[in-house]
Order: C-alpha cells, then structure tokens, then sequence
C-alpha cells in the first residue's frame, strides 16, 4: 500500500483512453445517481476531459434532465466505465459539483463558458430544444441555427465529479486496485493505493 | 400512449442483441444500486439471459460482493444497456430479487441451479476463489479444477431484477420512448409507453 497526493489512477485512465481512442464510444461512461424517489438511476453520458491540472471530471448536461434534480438531492455518483478493447474497468466515486446558469463563482462561470465553446454546435443547439423526458410534441418548433459566438444557454450545465475512491479492474491481467483519498496531516488530499482480488 | 400486457421494450432489446451479437461486449451492461453508505454504486455484469417466458433479467455474482450487501438495504436497481454499435441504450429500473444458498423456495432454487451448469467452468471456479474485493495475498491457494457435474457453490447467487420502467432511446434516430408498468384491473402487470424529447 503506497501513499501518494496525486491520483496515480488518472494515469491507468489516460492510457485506458489513449488505447481505445479508435473507438467513439470509449469517451461514454455510465453515471449513476439517487433518485429522488430514492431509487439508483443510470445513464450514459461523456467524458468533456479534466478540470486542468486536477483529476476532477467533466461532464456537459441540460439541466432539465432528471439528474440535476438526483444531484440536488444527493450530490454523490458513481462513473463506471469500461474501455470494450483493453477490458479495463474504471469505477470512480465521488461528489458532483453543478455549475448553472445560477452560479455565482466567476471562475466557476468562466469553466463552464470554457465548456460551452468546447462543444459542437449541434451539442450546443440541443439546449434549445424541448425539455429532455417530457412527451414529445410533434409540432414543436425546432431552432436549427446558433450564432458561434453566442455564449451559454440557459439549460446548459457543466457537472465536475471529484472522485474519491477509484476501482480498477484489468479483465486481461485480472490484476484490481482500489484507490482511495483522504487527507494527509498538512490538510491536503492524498491518494491510498491496494492490490485486491478481482 | 398504448397499454400492453407484455413488456413492448423486450422485442427492442432483442432486437439490439441481435444486431450487435458480432460485439463480446454487447452482453454486458451497468447495473446501479445504492451502497449502506447511502452513495450510488455501479459495476458492469453480464446478461445471462431472460427468466423463462418473462421479461425478468438474469445477473450471475459473487454472494460476497458489496453489491449484495447493496441489495439487502435497497433492493431497487437500475441496468444501463448501451449497444456501441446500433448507438441505442435501455435503462431498465426495477426490483432485484436475490436467489442465493440460503433461499428455500425449490423453484428458485432450481433457476439457481440452471444458472449455475450454463456458465463456463471458467466461470464457475471464480466462485471458489479468493472473496473479491479483499486484500490480494499472493500465497492464497488457487483451485484450478472443478468437477463439472458439482452443483452450485455457496458463493455463487442468481439475481433476477423485474423490470417496472425502462427508458429506450435510439441516438441513430434520436427517438426516445418511455415504457411504464402498472396494474391493470384484474390485478395483471400491463406497460403503457410513451415518445418523449430525447
């Protein structure tokens, strides 16, 4: 068991994800929430890449979407994702940051402007559209154009998870290690690493 | 908005199957469950297939993993079914029913049996290991023979999760349908279904 203060598994990811890059899907992950009624939820989302310089993950979404109601309620989710070519299996806990509209944070107001204008237009566009989950109106008028140098909408929202636990699995070697972070006598966050059995 | 007695979703999961069987990968999905420290969990497990003449899901696991433990406290769970080819996910919400040594009823403890002679002996050894999740200690004896006429071992339980909603979206046509289950008056389970906004 080592100690160490930078998450030595965001290294296992970026190789994960340098190895199945050939793959669209290898940037979907599944991220599961309470629900208010109490119950798991489980959805496919994708990887929009770390906060710099730190191990925390992004993740786009509209925040209309039933999530952001699970995640007021229970800012915890767990990511599992599993890379279908080097069978390696991440399963990252940790607590979810919601950055709206509503945010006060210039900096935090100034990542998710970042975030916006990192996506393509058409991702951009579905913000404007009908409210995710709701019965779908054929008649709906459908917004097809954006001006790219309009600044985020309302609906769109920025989630930055900060994991801290960290399950890996390697299907190939069957080799697993858990990671887990707590904070060193300085007050810092220091990660904790063990060879389990898979 | 339709009202069926059999779950309309199972033709489009099969479907999905199918048209992505050529995929390793394709039988495998994230389950979610709420852990005892209130927090979301979620693992990737493997299809083992329907319940005979239901629309019931089968998960083979370890009696020792944590996501048993998962299930005594909150027996809700939900899959999210991503198929990396034909691009269409099922979220499947519903109540997990664990089958392990100590159940009594014969019925389920036949499925369990069943269960068990359909996976690999490969499979099957697993069950006799190490318990999963433990500190790896590296002198631990290792069984590599199992005879294949040996009925279940104890580790060994059958989880069957009951669907009552599942979420369909096709992200090749966008279309999105919600299918809910409710009692019709007779008593019997029946499923409406519903497009909404993607």
């Amino acid at each position: 068991m080592g100690t160490v203060t930078m998450g030595p598994w965001k290294q296992l990811l970026l190789s994960a994800l340098d190895s199945n890059s050939h793959l669209k899907h290898s940037s979907y992950f599944q991220l599961a929430t309470i629900g208010s009624n109490g119950r798991p939820s489980n959805r496919t989302v994708v990887f929009r890449g770390f906060q710099e310089n730190t191990d925390q993950i992004q993740i786009n979404t509209d925040s209309r979407t039933h999530k952001i109601e699970d995640l007021k309620h229970c800012p915890f989710a767990e990511i599992c994702w599993y890379f279908t070519d080097s069978w390696e299996q991440f399963r990252i806990n940790g607590k979810i940051d919601i950055i709206d509209a509503s945010t006060t944070d210039p900096k935090k107001l100034q990542q998710r402007q970042i975030s916006w204008f990192a996506s393509s237009l058409k991702s951009r566009l579905q913000y404007s559209g009908p409210s995710p989950g709701l019965p779908c109106l054929t008649e709906q008028p459908h917004q097809d154009f954006l001006d790219p140098s309009t600044g985020p909408v309302v609906a769109f929202c920025l989630l930055v998870l900060d994991p801290d636990q960290v399950d890996y699995l390697n299907l190939k070697s069957n080799l697993r290690v858990k990671f887990a972070s707590g904070l060193n006598v300085n007050g810092e966050k220091c990660w904790t690493s063990e060879i389990i059995n898979p």
